[in-house]
């Protein structure tokens, strides 16, 4: 337990509410909260964990009726001595009691500053303390079980693992070089490359799933393209409207939801701005090709939106054509929403028949089919496998990794080059480096600062 | 412990925090939160008011990694057994969790069902449960210092010490019936007259408290009155301002303010609509006569405010005058504010000699002395002396209070008009129900609905 001040925080939601908990942390923790209790000998041999009830004093005004547990260390969350205090929720009650604190010692405390400090202790790596960043954060399923194998270890565990294989690679390389004089060099080389080889596809795979895991925990990026008119805006109301039905069945929660999200199965989509869709305006946007073309950029799965009642396939086909020329649209999924079916006698059998895509018929305006849409969102997702494979999903992990799978083209390099063996060793004590940053064994109060700013208050 | 079903609800603010807490009360109470937990003979075991640390899981999937307490009956706050779970403040863990306890056997508690069954339990009286609500929703000291009293007991002694005096009347009454054939009737009448009179006061000085208690809880009405262009809005935005800027230095409370409350001292004030002022517009408004006297007739305290650069005493007293004739004024508090001083060279020698009232001397544009209007608002309030008496502040309370009037007058004029004793002894049981109903001893279905679905959820 180091040394430090002790610091206080509201730790609940802001605002109102039956109850609000407030946590005090430091070597000061228990002097100072045993000043807010008449009965403070009460407190003082209170035993750890135990809830009790006290009442909280400002001179001779009663404040509040509250319960107080103390957490003795180093069995606590910070790791130091922790006392929390569960008032009624008013307002009033909360900031006095700040207030009180404040005025016997102890100082506000800054956002995550409660996580930094059992990082700190040892209680969490650094990937942990970030999981529960994300965890807070996480509104979809997919996005919590994410977030929760993280703050589990696993993701941890996976980054040990690779350190220990980086390890074992410079120990043999160790060893190569103890036996250099005897021109052992080539044939250890080979063996080593192999090695090499199989941690840079581990790499790899870590930095590619990156791509998965971001969409997950953010949303996977969708875009609505189409001709004005073709019933864009109207899809989109339905797919919100019925997704808002759903959500927040439950009084006390809320969804902070960005405007235009959406969960299916667990997980969260998220429509990006797709070539000028106004919920409220009428359609008067053009097609719009340059903001199609962004649309299409920043999308991972594309709904292409057609009227059938007055499209033929040559056209349609013709249209993603143009797009597949135009932009990377081929690397994008694709599902053609052929609207307006409530016009029609029968489906077209051109349409029915195609099989080049995805294709879902629907009448927006009458709520009809939305469901196979959703299907197909899901379909795409699913074909990924989500399992519990750990996925990258912090941009500090990906940023770190992207410069270990440089730094592996760099060893690999070094081997075709035949480079000396001390200076390939340099590059893998680079990549353990590395390695120990993302777990937190090595750190800067730089990246510390970074990574707990991201915190909530009162964490 | 009466055998109700198990509820279960958030008890935080709602929206995402580091923490909240989700509360879970009846017979079956731990019996349902076992089967979150993988650990189930371990949270069997746990002793009663003990933080432990469980793993909450729905089927494989780990949801969240929780604090649990439990408390067992009869010493929690419903009265029955209780588990509280401390998650992380994700609102998807949060409805998780809940999801979780109703698919396993608990219901969605309805608001202040938890205080309800504490009340049902005995654990509180109604004007404590009642006090519960007013210390939750708490924004100024002095409506704070109210409701703590009352929670602590306080108003439910002084409701008790009535009812005793009450019985005492009526065995006095009683014994007067037992000795009526011996024609003690008119010595002891004069004796019991005296009584009555007494208790009478008591009543009084409570029905006749609700005004400042009420104005307390809810903030003191203030009426700004004065001809367009005296600066009225200038005025109101210095008062509001200033407040504004005290108020929420402490990061994770806010203060949920009716637009146009502000406090001084612990009290809390609250402008009333007056005579149209817009904050916003300039002030295009007219005297507006009309709306100048239901300003007048709403407020407890009136800024009557002038323009001294350009407006003779005469003309002050003359509208005075007019005001006192045509309004309630003279049973208001009025403050004079003479502003634009800062367009004078010296203050005008008259007002200054004035000693019929409370003036301010004022500059709104330039914020000078603007502290005046608050001493003085202050001043008038604390001339009332909020001791610690107890005041009455609850609109049920009051209403029945004053039933319990007319109950005394009938009593009173039964004494005077020589009703028999044993009509009389009706009067006093019907006063005797009623403040059985103000502390519940008495109550109905319908009064505890009313009275608890003014909680919060959760509490």
């Amino acid at each position: 337990m180091k040394n430090l001040d002790t610091i206080c925080s509201i730790s609940t939601s802001q605002g109102i509410g039956a109850l609000a908990v407030i946590r005090i942390s430091g070597k000061d923790a228990f002097k100072i909260a045993s000043k807010l209790f008449k009965d403070a000998d009460d407190f003082k041999s209170q035993p750890s964990h135990f809830v009790k009830r006290f009442d909280i004093y400002d001179n001779e005004a009663l404040i509040d009726q509250v319960m107080v547990v103390k957490f003795t260390t180093p069995k606590t969350y910070t790791g130091e001595d922790v006392v929390e205090i569960t008032c009624h929720g008013s307002n009033y009650i909360q900031q006095k009691i700040i207030e009180l604190l404040l005025k016997n010692g102890a100082r506000l405390a800054k956002a995550g500053e409660f996580s930094m400090r059992a990082f700190l202790n040892g209680k969490l790596d650094l990937p942990q303390a970030e999981a529960i960043v994300d965890l807070i954060d996480s509104q979809s399923e997919a996005a919590h079980k994410l977030a929760i194998n993280q703050l589990k270890g696993n993701f941890s565990a996976r980054i040990k693992t690779l350190r220990d294989q980086f390890i074992e690679l410079a120990a043999l390389m160790e060893l190569e070089l103890d036996f250099s004089e005897e021109d052992v060099e080539f044939a250890d080389r080979s063996q080593l490359s192999k090695l090499l080889h199989a941690l840079k596809e581990e790499v790899f795979q870590l930095t590619e799933s990156f791509k998965l895991g971001n969409v997950l925990k953010s949303g996977i990026p969708v875009a609505i393209i189409g001709k004005p008119n073709v019933g864009k805006s109207t899809l989109l109301n339905c797919l919100l409207k019925d997704d808002r039905a759903i959500v927040s069945h439950i009084p006390g929660t809320t969804r902070d939801t960005i405007e235009d999200n959406f969960t299916i199965n667990g997980i969260n989509f998220r429509f990006i701005d797709t070539a000028g869709i106004r919920l409220t305006d009428d359609e008067v946007e053009t097609f719009g090709i340059e903001r199609t073309f962004k649309a299409i950029d920043k999308a991972d799965t594309i709904l292409y939106m057609i009227d059938i009642s007055e499209t033929s396939l040559e056209e349609v086909e013709k249209e993603l054509l143009f797009l597949e020329n135009e932009t990377d649209f081929i690397h994008k999924k694709l599902i053609i929403v052929a609207n307006k079916i409530d016009q029609l006698n029968e489906l077209p059998k051109h349409f029915i028949e195609w099989e080049e895509y995805d294709i879902a018929f629907i009448s927006a305006k009458r709520n009809v089919n939305i469901d196979d849409i959703r299907e197909l969102l899901i379909k795409h997702v699913e074909k990924q496998k989500i399992t519990d494979t750990t996925l990258l999903t912090n941009v500090r992990h990906y940023d770190i990794m992207l410069k270990i799978e440089d730094e592996i083209n760099k060893i690999e390099a070094g081997f075709t080059q035949q480079l000396p063996t001390d200076l390939i060793v340099l590059y893998i004590n680079l990549i353990l480096n590395y390695l120990g940053e993302i777990s937190g064994e090595i750190t800067t109060d730089e990246v510390l600062e970074t990574v707990f700013s991201r915190f909530c208050i009162g964490k």
